[in-house]
């Protein structure tokens, strides 16, 4: 019996891990894999403390640190969670080979998914001209030529931040025209430096070392290579449940929250990206899961 | 005319920094100290990615990061904050000279400091003993002997944390009982391992390099001296408002804020310590500062 099981080990888990452990709370980390969405990261500049470091490297300070702790921390990688139930003492944890693991409370930080065109290319050059994160790599694309595939909220928010960096932008929508916020529309259609393919198909993800161009076909079937070093695929973001939460969601399958990270069921929390709290970037994910250890340490005390 | 001016140069404010630069925002931090109480602390191992760092290498990593962002982020350092007013177009920030800063949004990341006994020795030995937060201290003090000075939920909550690890514990209070939570009460109470001095004022703090005791007086007039090698000094906390922050507050005085860290007034955010939010690290603070520059970015964003 742990006193917590923490589904994730993305900065949301890991950091909620760090902080439950060290306040002597048994506590047993699941994740397929250490570092989430972290680890295909690039360049991280914005992870206070780190000037520049990439995902890889940033992923195995953040182990070290998990590992530099001997006592009442158990980390399992490799492992998919399949169920979550919730019984009288409180909860059963079952992974992907059908064992189960049990605990007094559960914090999910399974995080999300960006959403994938499913082109060729698209995989071998993430990383390398492949984007899903303005806020993040924006300032890696000064002076270049970028492509931002999308046509919501997310996609303008990324031609806006890059309006301000890149020299060249190509806004790729699959419909008739943006979608989404007016001031953000108007902004964005005033903008001279972007050029708008609406009604267009994203085929192909060309380059050598690092993307060169993106492949694209218009309405009318007509085929053009855009000729970019940057593409920023702003199609969304999928929940990591492979399970049934227990919890409300919103209408995105976002866990529902409170201040302090609870859900709506007594003993379990989410943090990170899995939740309905505003902020998807790593500083806000670690924050999150500090929060919900210290929201588990209290419920926990409060138990008899 | 600055986009935002950040009040506070801790872990919150510095991350907003990192953020509105990274925006092409226009930035301008002013602070008194660079790292905030963040600079007083003795080892960090709840930093997630640094396993062990002291106070002072961790707030100059925090400014290096800072200092690596050469364009649209200026900081200003040894600086008071007396001022904030609303005119039509922003805000104006006044320091302690006089002197005059405008911006269209304001960042308040001033923190808090914990409130001192005002006894010899405590200055002398802060971090030499003398602390003041058990979920970042307290496994530093395993096996060894420690009062925790206060009477409230802080100091019973550092005296849970701390009787997992501690050999010997005093809980040294000026009332004649602890007052809190009754379940918080119920657990310190039945606990073996803490002595109780309550009805008791704390005189001295003693040691050579570090603390080797406290000096204090009953109720009765008897003085004593406690052996210990920690005090945990848990007696609160004051916010950092030299100046009218214009926003609604709570009945401790922290700055109330929603979700998005936004303030009752349009273009006023609050991030770290000084809000209302629960959970007071520096990982959640330096989380919150990243989601307040988002806050503010999507404010300007939306200004014609």
């Amino acid at each position: 019996m742990y006193d917590v099981i923490i589904i994730g080990g993305g900065p949301a888990g890991l950091t909620a891990a760090i902080y439950t452990a060290r306040k002597k709370l048994k506590t047993l980390v699941i994740t397929e894999i250490v570092g989430g969405q972290m680890t295909w990261s690039s360049d991280i500049e914005n992870y206070t403390g780190f000037s520049l470091v990439n995902g890889v490297e940033l992923t195995a300070k953040f182990k070290e640190h998990v590992e530099s702790i001997k006592e009442d921390l158990q980390l399992i990688e490799g492992v998919k969670v399949k169920g979550l139930e919730k019984n009288i003492t409180g909860f059963v944890v079952k992974d992907s080979s059908g064992k189960e693991y049990y605990s007094r409370a559960v914090i999910i930080a399974s995080g999300k998914n960006p959403r994938h065109l499913g082109i060729p290319g698209e995989d071998k050059f993430f990383g390398k001209g492949v984007a899903v994160c303005a806020t993040c790599d924006a300032p890696l694309y000064k002076n270049r030529d970028v492509a931002v595939v999308g046509g919501g909220n997310s996609a303008m928010d990324s031609l806006l931040a890059l309006s301000k960096v890149a020299r060249r932008l190509y806004s790729v929508n699959l419909n008739e025209e943006l979608l989404g916020d007016e001031f953000l529309k108007d902004k964005i259609t005033s903008n001279p430096t972007i050029t708008f393919y609406n009604n267009t198909k994203t085929l192909e993800i060309q380059g050598d070392k690092f993307v060169t161009g993106l492949k694209v076909q218009r309405k009318d079937g007509q085929e053009e290579v855009l000729a970019v070093n940057g593409i920023f695929v702003e199609i969304g973001y999928v929940p990591n449940n492979d399970f049934d939460t227990l919890t409300a969601k919103n209408e995105r399958g976002e866990i529902k929250v409170d201040q302090n990270l609870a859900t709506n069921i007594p003993g379990l929390f989410a943090a990170g990206d899995i939740n309905d709290a505003w902020g998807e970037q790593i500083v806000i994910a670690a924050g999150e899961g500090s929060k919900a250890a210290l929201a588990v340490s209290d419920y926990l005390n409060k138990l008899k």
